[in-house]
């Protein structure tokens, strides 16, 4: 999968690109990650991405021009078009681990990232495909929540989990949160370990575990609870 | 504002907080951002930081020893206790703009971030004061969410934001989505701006303004939109 970045901000990307998975995908050919700066695109002289929005208030509104010419040329510079062209923003779709999925099937993402400031909403109707928050609370730019999707879906792609990482018993893959995990010492400090888990009996500590993982779902989070049972 | 980090990719951070907004608070002094390898706090000869689940199963679980070694320690680096230690986690509690409000009023907060495994339980149970989820999706670990946590506090933080990145606009802070946001030029590529909106009459702008919030509200999250006229 090859993923591309819009944003006024290349090099925040850098570190966590160069770490754990992410890297380790990429350096395997499983992804391919590309960050191009939205400044590089102005027409104007003084490079200025945004300006004060029609009809007046506080903040500044990103340019069409810059984000619509620096994605038309983007687009060209892969094998294969994006199949999806996504904004991040607060008032997007709620990214979820079913659109992890999803999007993990395609071939070519494209995400546009802004920071500070609005789109100006012709981005919206005339060039993205999908809008996606990441949450309910605001943040100074897409960049993180771009990082935040390339993650979740990265780790999905076939052949860069290994074996020792398995996505099988994620929370929320099968509707409920995951059970509690507890390695050695059995006794940390007088904290112990419950005793099921000692007993060797697997029948039971498979049953205690489904017991507490719907213990846990129904205590924290009854919205998914509520979904699992319907 | 203090924030530690305790992680096993400290490498991860740094981009990240070398940029933006986030650089520029720190450099300003209203924040101070330090990642703390969990691993150099291993008791175990060869570094380990995790191991098997107590009774089977896929995926490995980060032992308790360096994690509550590493807090202990750091937590006495800084000039008070933290307020809080939050650890991210897909069972935490859903991360929204109220909680980055609450926690952007504490002197200094604490992070643990967790890497492809789970938790020990006991972590969970002895060590930390909240848990945290940044939404219904996994990633490959704790780093991303804690940053995004970081970046939504950081920018409420008072001095952080000048005028012209003002928060009181902001989605979610008035329990509704933003409007549309347009800025010159007028026609782009055949693309125009609202009349309203060129018209130059504030108490009509207004009013169209909060219809369209309401409008996109009512359309994209009916959730946000039940608890509005609640």
């Amino acid at each position: 999968m090859r993923m591309d970045f819009l944003t006024l901000f290349p090099g925040m990307f850098e570190s966590v690109f160069n770490h754990s998975i992410l890297a380790r995908a990429a350096e395997r050919g499983h992804v391919s990650f590309h960050t191009h700066d939205i400044r590089d695109y102005t027409e104007d002289k003084h490079n200025k991405v945004d300006d004060y929005p029609y009809g007046g208030g506080a903040g500044l509104v990103l340019k069409p021009q810059p984000v619509f010419d620096a994605a038309d040329q983007v687009k060209n510079q892969g094998e294969a078009l994006p199949d999806r062209v996504i904004l991040l923003c607060p008032q997007g779709k709620p990214f979820k681990q079913e659109d992890a999925r999803e999007l993990a099937g395609e071939e070519r993402l494209m995400f546009i990232c802004g920071h500070y400031e609005g789109y100006d909403e012709r981005i919206r109707e005339h060039l993205i495909t999908d809008e996606y928050s990441i949450g309910d609370f605001v943040m100074t730019g897409g960049e993180l929540g771009a990082m935040v999707m390339a993650d979740s879906i990265t780790r999905l792609l076939p052949g860069v989990l290994g074996n020792e990482h398995s996505a099988h018993t994620d929370s929320f893959e099968n509707g409920l949160l995951e059970y509690p995990q507890y390695t050695r010492p059995a006794d940390f400090r007088g904290m112990t370990v419950p005793d099921i888990l000692l007993s060797g009996d697997h029948g039971k500590i498979a049953e205690w575990r489904q017991n507490e993982a719907i213990k846990r779902t129904k205590e924290r989070r009854p919205d998914l609870w509520e979904k699992y049972t319907d």
